[in-house]
């Protein structure tokens, strides 16, 4: 699949889009300047020796099936603007959590209940919008060697989506749940500073949750 | 430990009494009418083989040591505003989850963002209140039989009230874990209506979560 990760050129970027690669996708990753994505690329693919390409966020949501955006949650509203003509009705994913540095081991809920909410209010009708990956420790994701011991929740309200995104996020090693409609982003994106909290409570790199008792998946 | 668990008549207050008493604990369920608390502790007790006692939720409380409050979600403000002047400074558990029947399985913040946090609101300041077991499946509870395959997240203010009730969880045969401070009751009350979700969509009885990578526990 061609995949368009936006705001690709940090940690989280770096850990999907080479461990995709390395799953055999094409993918391309953007940035706000079109050389840093490029070099990025560049950097990426020599390091682990793969295929991936990289300009700006723009031309990353215009190459791409599918879009997934990983920015900070202070470029969230600003980087959602930039691309929301460009997105059509492919596949968004959002992976944003709403921190608010420096207390980071609370629950902060931002003005529209998730930041997931807050893009669908700023996307197009018909975008189709899919909030998951906010509990992968970037320390484990950015490490391709990693083996992952937790489960990734899916949400968005439209079921093919959730269902192309699992898939997807079972070509990174890892077990996608489907976890119900877009509002249910409010759970998930507020169990990461529940984890960052246990991570120094418990002196771990990177806590994660399993969901236990499902006989379909086990 | 002395444990009152006020509205402790129905199948949670049932499955936690039960259990309590077999780990040797002096438990006493409270319900708004002191008959029916007496008699459903009665019928427990027999069923069970254990000592349990019950009257109204006020005797409850002052019996107690810690308490319980296990109540549907419309009569949380009305209990706690019912009990808040014989709490004192004793450890208070709110396992409540603000559902919106009939839609369980999407994500409902209440006015006060959590359930646990209008508790708060409630209470008279020093109250040191707690929050946990909002993921435990009542039907698993109330089972006393059943072996649990999941983690119980608490949270709350006071540090020594988070570590009582942690130690009080794994009485009932479950691993608790620190989850923070009470505000992260958002995450954690939120959390539940993504698992009824996943027992619709998986064909489960009772999903829970397991928190993975925290090397001191495991």
């Amino acid at each position: 699949m061609k995949i368009g990760i936006v705001g690709g050129t940090g940690r989280e970027g770096r850990g999907l889009a080479v461990r995709w690669a390395k799953a055999g996708h094409d993918v391309f990753i953007g940035s706000r300047q079109a050389d840093k994505g490029a070099a990025k690329a560049a950097e990426f693919a020599k390091e682990f020796g793969v295929s991936i390409q990289g300009a700006d966020n723009i031309a990353a949501c215009e190459h791409a099936e599918l879009i997934v955006v990983t920015v900070p949650y202070g470029a969230h509203r600003p980087t959602f603007d930039s691309i929301k003509n460009v997105v059509g009705d492919k596949v968004i994913v959002d992976i944003t959590v709403p921190l608010q540095p420096p207390k980071v081991r609370s629950v902060n809920l931002p003005e529209g209940q998730a930041a997931a909410l807050e893009a669908r209010a700023l996307l197009n009708e018909g975008a189709r919008l899919v909030a998951a990956l906010h509990h992968i420790s970037s320390e484990h994701l950015s490490n391709p060697a990693h083996t992952f011991d937790c489960d990734v929740l899916v949400c968005g309200d439209d079921k093919d989506a959730r269902a192309s995104v699992i898939s997807l996020v079972a070509d990174l090693g890892l077990r996608g749940i489907d976890a119900g409609v877009l509002k249910n982003a409010i759970a998930l994106e507020s169990i990461t500073p529940v984890l960052l909290h246990i991570n120094r409570r418990y002196k771990s790199v990177g806590s994660g949750i399993r969901i236990t008792g499902i006989p379909e998946t086990e």
